[in-house]
């Protein structure tokens, strides 16, 4: 057995002329933590390895590409669980060893007879690389998204290797986001889940275009215990989780800069606000208004629409007067007005940049929320309308 | 004094060559409510008109369009205060007898002088009609938005005059919906406010394309005082509820038709929610999808979508395998899949209409709500993304 998780890119039969699946062959001494969407209607495949991953120890996941198998109903469940059946007779485990994650369409039911007769007929070789079962994953992206990255705790030197699919939550029957990381560490479960949902939120869940997750979101985190690490200094803790946020932000940043039809990245800091949960609901909010992503596509600082904005968001606590905000920097609103000395010149030059950041100071409390949007435009309604069920 | 509302539409020096304001003069038997944004950076006009109906009787509504004295800080209030002041000079009557709307561009200081000027020189006529204030009021409509409707309540005619202003909320800066409302009855104001409260609710709040209330939103409810309603027959207060709710109802539906960049009007039913609070949530979560409103636009029935957006809502009840969503009157989907025996070749052709409903049973709980809204286009996105500051 390896002392890092194996790969095998492969086709399964969904799609037509290149690889559409992967197989991770996971070591011995790891250990697995996954978060997953928070959608209702989470797919077939989500439901089964949420249930697995906490009955047996997940030695083998498998991911397909084009299809979703999410709204499929009882037929979906037994199709993946079929799958996973098939894939453990032929490594010798139990089903509850396989985890499965989907993406693709949504709706449609996985050609089940082609994808186990491949499975049952296959030799698994385990000679891919990460980069290729990042290229196997995609679906609308444009560009493969891996990571590789190394530090050293104690001296020791610790790589992880990470990728991800997502093209900026702009095609939701395809707009699954999907990461797998591996970590060169012993990390206990409950730590390894803790330092994972703590990155997630934010990562992953701090980048939005729409809001909401789709049905077959899912991040995994495997830490294959091939570092011992000494967990009782604080500063290792420190080190391995800024580490997977830093590489967990790194990922969401390429799923936002590859949204179909983006033209600029947008950060938003609401600083200042009574509580966290605030925070989080208003830069959330500020985000999805198409009337300020619009005005961004157009390279048009409109504070009024921001502001008008923030000022609609219900149960938030808010003074008007207390409200300070700067766009890339310059002090655009305060005491309720435009900012005595802002330069419109220098600010509506600024905006022509790729990336902007919008600033809100609430002055009411010690919470801080950021969060990355892209903007709204004409090629995004494009993509979407053009789409034929 | 009239029995009814007089009106004076009249140029106050904001725009050229038209009218831009408007003067009502209320008779002295009237009642009169208002329902204003809930946006907590309220347009100066609107936090002195909430305190002036407060303290006194309103006698005159001055309402101008062009600039929304939003956003403009302590000056702002002293600007529409000034306008208040000069005109209940004129009219010989209390500034706290004057109510004052506006619409326009955000962040702008009024061209007070002019106005001031303006109103001291100018002799008021009051020989306007309804449809020339609608005209008065207007910033980015395409059409004038009026109605006069009359039906009898024992044996008496009542007739409601009705006006608003409004273009799908889709130019923030100059997207303030007003609407002006007469009857012709005597109502007490208890039973007026909450008439009006309940009108709104159901109609210039359960229409939307963000999901937020303008700086200035304002609805006025004028009861002139005309006919005597015998409140103690319970059948004429319904029908006085009735007539007003399909006053708000209709004018609100002009409203999203005349949508910029609009192809659709898309109407989404919620029924059987646990609660009206959970399915107005629901509704306005699905109605501000832009994945949703993109597929609309290209004539798609992209049932996934809808699906996803649904699960994705947080802190609702909801039980995947209970809902059922029809679509134009076609069952869509049901027991976590598309339904059976959906034909996706008549869906398919019933999306090419204008209007499109959409239509969600929870089938949880006794609680329905439906709004309105209209699907995102690539106009919609040019015409908001070209305005510059």
């Amino acid at each position: 057995m390896s002392e890092r998780t194996l790969i095998e890119s492969f086709n399964i039969g969904i799609k037509k002329g290149c690889d559409d699946s992967v197989c991770f062959s996971i070591p011995d001494n790891s250990c697995v933590s996954i978060v997953t969407t928070k959608n209702k209607f989470a797919a077939a495949p989500v439901i089964l390895s949420r249930k697995h991953i906490n009955l047996a120890k997940p030695k083998y996941i498998l991911v397909n590409s084009g299809n979703a198998n999410a709204c499929t109903g009882q037929q979906g469940i037994n199709n993946a669980l079929l799958c996973m059946k098939n894939l453990s007779k032929k490594f010798q485990c139990k089903k509850e060893n396989i985890l499965m994650f989907s993406t693709g369409i949504i709706g449609k039911q996985l050609p089940i007879q082609k994808m186990t007769n491949l499975i049952n007929k296959k030799t698994f070789k385990f000679k891919s690389t990460w980069k290729s079962a990042a290229k196997a994953i995609m679906t609308t992206d444009s560009t493969i998204k891996s990571i590789k990255k190394s530090f050293l705790v104690d001296n020791k030197k610790i790589t992880i290797n990470a990728i991800c699919k997502g093209a900026g939550m702009i095609e939701p029957n395809m707009a699954t986001m999907l990461s797998f990381i591996e970590i060169d560490a012993k990390i206990p479960r409950s730590k390894l889940n803790s330092i994972l949902k703590k990155s997630v939120d934010k990562s992953f869940n701090s980048i939005s275009v729409d809001g909401d997750m789709s049905t077959n979101d899912s991040v995994v985190l495997i830490a294959n215990g091939k570092n011992q690490i000494n967990f009782s200094k604080n500063s290792n803790i420190i080190k391995i989780e800024k580490n997977i946020l830093d590489i967990c932000q790194n990922l969401s940043k390429k799923i936002i800069s590859d949204g179909e039809g983006a033209t600029k990245i947008i950060t938003i800091y609401i600083k200042g606000s009574k509580s966290y949960k605030e925070a989080k609901k208003i830069a959330y909010s500020i985000s999805n208004s198409n009337l300020i992503k619009t005005a961004m596509f157009g390279s048009d600082p409109n504070w009024g629409r921001i502001i008008a904005r923030l000022g609609s968001i219900e149960n938030i606590n808010l003074i008007p007067e207390k409200v300070i905000m700067k766009i890339n920097g310059h002090n655009t609103f305060s005491r309720g007005m435009q900012d005595k000395l802002c330069d419109l010149k220098l600010l509506n030059k600024s905006m022509k940049r790729r990336e902007i950041s919008i600033e809100i100071l609430l002055n009411l409390g010690k919470y801080d929320f950021s969060m990355i949007t892209s903007d709204l435009t004409t090629k995004y309604v494009s993509i979407n309308s053009e789409y034929t069920s």
